[in-house]
């Protein structure tokens, strides 16, 4: 019997640096697991490529993918959809690596919904102050924009207890620190493992 | 509302190096918990001192400590008790401290069923053969002595369901590694943060 990979769910409100944390995560030498890339139809920023950070789609390409069921989860979020490819999760656990997706927070629910047992990891920033300064920050965004992701981040975080653990981003790499420590203490739970034990008890 | 201390039990079957691990643990330098020593009626071993390996106790003296409840739990084995003073456990954790017990299979039991939140680790041998290796080459056992724990070590591994954790001692550091990672996950679990972002939403 082989163990199978975890799904490892990271999201949180808009702003809150889930992007940055998750190239943290990946760029630390130790890295195990496989990034799962996200489709979207929204515009690449500056320095994102395609395939690299996203796949970039028109929506026309991505409502033809919800409709043919390849989406694990899709969510629309501020006039754009964004995505996850389902079939490249479900073999990649399957050989037993382990998954790592960066999603929205309306995706995250879809996924909870179809992979329970995947661990669901919610970013949040220190306080809300910190949050509207980091999305203002980024210089992106209108003034109703910014009015608009801040009411939504309030009500996306009031989702928080549907996570299994919270990580706050006060800092890149605590935050990245603490995700890794997550990882690894839900390798040893002992729903996960027992069934090594029981066959060394069986064979010795 | 101040966050209660963590209560870490680090348990498994005699001989597969609980001591030398816990000793690992409190060696780091960030070390972050408070270790309860636990009281004994064997005879110290060479180099144990008292007060700090155990608190070394007449039968006598550890039956009228019973009597009085004094023991969070408490197990004889192999002709001896050991046990765990129930004050120093309680006042450290509600200080908001995180508390390290390590004890036997028998105890950790008795303390599951009155602290049920608490962070159950169980630590295991990579294989049976190997346990058995550890137990002869301590040196301190008959022949029969080593037969009786290896039956009672089988016996112990098949409650590690009981437990929310398996590390495996396939050295010592990796084990202390893993505990490190256990226990800073626990502390990112949302059922036991909530309160805390809850407050944010309210005041900001």
């Amino acid at each position: 019997m082989k163990e199978k990979g975890l799904l490892i769910v990271l999201s949180g409100p808009s702003g809150v640096g889930k992007g940055t944390v998750r190239q943290a995560v990946f760029s630390r030498p130790d890295a195990k697991f496989e990034y799962s890339i996200s489709m979207t139809t929204r515009k690449p920023r500056e320095g994102e490529r395609d395939g690299v950070d996203y796949f970039f789609k028109s929506k026309e390409e991505f409502e033809q993918l919800i409709k043919e069921g390849k989406l694990l989860e899709y969510a629309e979020y501020v006039g754009n959809y964004y995505g996850t490819p389902v079939d490249y999760v479900k073999e990649t656990l399957e050989s037993g690596r382990d998954v790592f997706l960066e999603i929205e927070v309306q995706g995250a629910k879809q996924v909870r919904e179809k992979i329970p047992e995947g661990l669901f990891i919610f970013l949040m920033p220190p306080s809300l102050d910190e949050l509207e300064s980091r999305i203002v920050g980024r210089g992106t965004e209108s003034v109703d924009l910014i009015h608009n992701r801040m009411e939504a981040a309030r009500k996306e975080i009031e989702l928080m207890s549907l996570y299994d653990y919270v990580v706050e981003n006060d800092n890149v790499d605590f935050a990245v620190d603490r995700i890794n420590a997550i990882v690894q203490a839900e390798h040893c739970r002992s729903e996960r493992v027992a069934y090594k034990y029981i066959k060394m008890l069986e064979v010795d």
